[in-house]
């Protein structure tokens, strides 16, 4: 998945990740009035929602980026009803042409990390393969070491998809635990040798590991230095726009050839026609594709 | 949740919470039969199954101890309808009078874990509130710091909840993150003084805290030294039986009066009657009772 990723951003000339994370306070008014009155006050009538305003979305953006990335918790919020709307999602992204990350941020002891990993590399029912989920990418956390990682490579492999570990985190707290210093570094620069040393396991042909690591935009210091130790590492790069990053902020981040990334930007995008609300709420697809526009533009230096 | 969890464990006498983990292989022969000729060889199949082995689980359970946990990744894995089997087992194990944990090990930036929050204090839909997983307890990650947990404490407070952050986890390479060394002590003991302080913004009142901590069995001499050091901090204890700890070896995790602790059982409980093949599979449930029993009889000094 890194090198159809890295393919397509030089071939869109875009490292851009639309954030499809939405909340039912950005759903515009008329989406939300019409789903409420075919489905009640439902939690089928949020994944209604969620559902056409992200193919609303998707169909704005979908000749300009890559990538987008679901973050699961917005969907796991609504139960079953909201997690129908996350997979009916990716079916629709993947239609489209879009390489899809599932944010899902998983880790744990090895038998519960296999499990987690059908993520990627589906189930088996009496030899018949289902792939109820059917990323391209899931995010990983490391707490647990690699125990937790190791189930994923297999499918990395086999199938040709990618796991981003956490690394270091864009939030401010993420400090508390990645900063702590033990033998003369952070915790965050161990867990940076980790990743490099599983990425080996499952390299592509780019010159870049399927197994790659999340590097908030909001350190900028770090991010250079990641990107020293981990030449062989994809970032995929949070925490620009409204987290508060800019373009100039995370080129170092990049390679010497301007590659090895990939920015998201959720509520900079999607949630656009709030901000400025130029056109107003029935043309929040537009808004999110003249922030698209905005945002490669603000890129467009680096790759 | 910590004080009713601490009440029932005392009415009866068993610190034991049953890890409702199931896998396909676990499955009897009659019950995958059934399912499948029904469902086929489908997703839905697999959580009708089960659905089923639970129901039976819980049947003859349910007198003997005061908890289960549901290990989501086992049914995320089936995708939609394999979590709707999780969701379906919670209601019925607190319809039977259990408390449910449920181990999602989730763990985001501030504004996600508000969404993740929900499994603990429901949706509000157009001043509706729906409570779409409503387990008691949930576990989290600590990797991203207090900005991922926060928004849990406000559940916790107000719908009497709890959570169980990750200390010290019992598989083999958890300590290549946990054991690094900083500023003196391992990063899982600051991960417990950080769980310590977060405790303090939810006390229950049997002298525990909502903000409650997985601590694994394998790891004796650090899990008495966390006894000391979190004194109102609540232990779940994974690890037991399958991983190879006894009554024995987590006897310090306790406290003077025998409590402060429950103690996790999965494998060994729910598929005991694969193991010793006594009665056969029809009498799976009537096997994972006796196993119940057994390890009551094995805590049974401690509580």
């Amino acid at each position: 998945m890194i090198d159809r990723l890295m393919n397509r951003i030089e071939k869109l000339a875009n490292p851009t990740v639309v954030g499809l994370d939405p909340t039912y306070e950005m759903m515009p008014q008329t989406i939300r009035e019409e789903m409420i009155e075919r489905y009640g006050k439902t939690t089928e009538a949020v994944g209604k929602m969620f559902l056409r305003f992200n193919q609303e979305i998707i169909n704005h953006i979908m000749d300009l980026v890559p990538a987008v990335k679901l973050q699961i918790a917005m969907y796991e919020k609504y139960g079953i009803e909201g997690l129908t709307a996350y997979t009916q999602t990716i079916s629709y992204a993947k239609a489209m042409g879009l390489l899809v990350i599932g944010d899902i941020k998983r880790g744990d002891i090895a038998s519960t990390a296999a499990a987690y990993a059908a993520h990627l590399g589906g189930v088996e029912i009496e030899g018949l393969r289902l792939d109820p989920w059917n990323e391209d990418a899931v995010t990983l956390n490391p707490y647990m070491g690699f125990d937790g990682i190791e189930p994923f490579l297999s499918p990395c492999n086999q199938y040709d998809k990618s796991i981003f570990i956490l690394v270091k985190t864009s939030n401010p707290s993420g400090k508390e635990i990645q900063d702590l210093i033990a033998d003369g570094r952070p915790v965050y620069a161990h867990t940076a040798q980790l990743v490099s040393k599983w990425g080996e396991l499952a390299m592509g042909i780019n010159g870049y590991s399927r197994v790659a690591a999340v590097v908030g935009a909001t350190y900028q210091e770090q991010g250079l230095e990641l990107r020293k130790k981990m030449p062989h590492t994809f970032f995929l790069i949070p925490g620009y726009g409204a987290q508060g990053a800019s373009g100039d902020d995370i080129r170092g981040y990049f390679d010497r050839d301007g590659r090895g990334c990939i920015v998201n930007s959720s509520r900079g995008i999607i949630a656009a026609y709030q901000k400025d609300g130029k056109c107003g709420a029935h043309h929040f697809a537009e808004e999110a594709r003249e922030a698209v526009l905005a945002m490669k533009c603000d890129l467009g230096g680096i790759s």
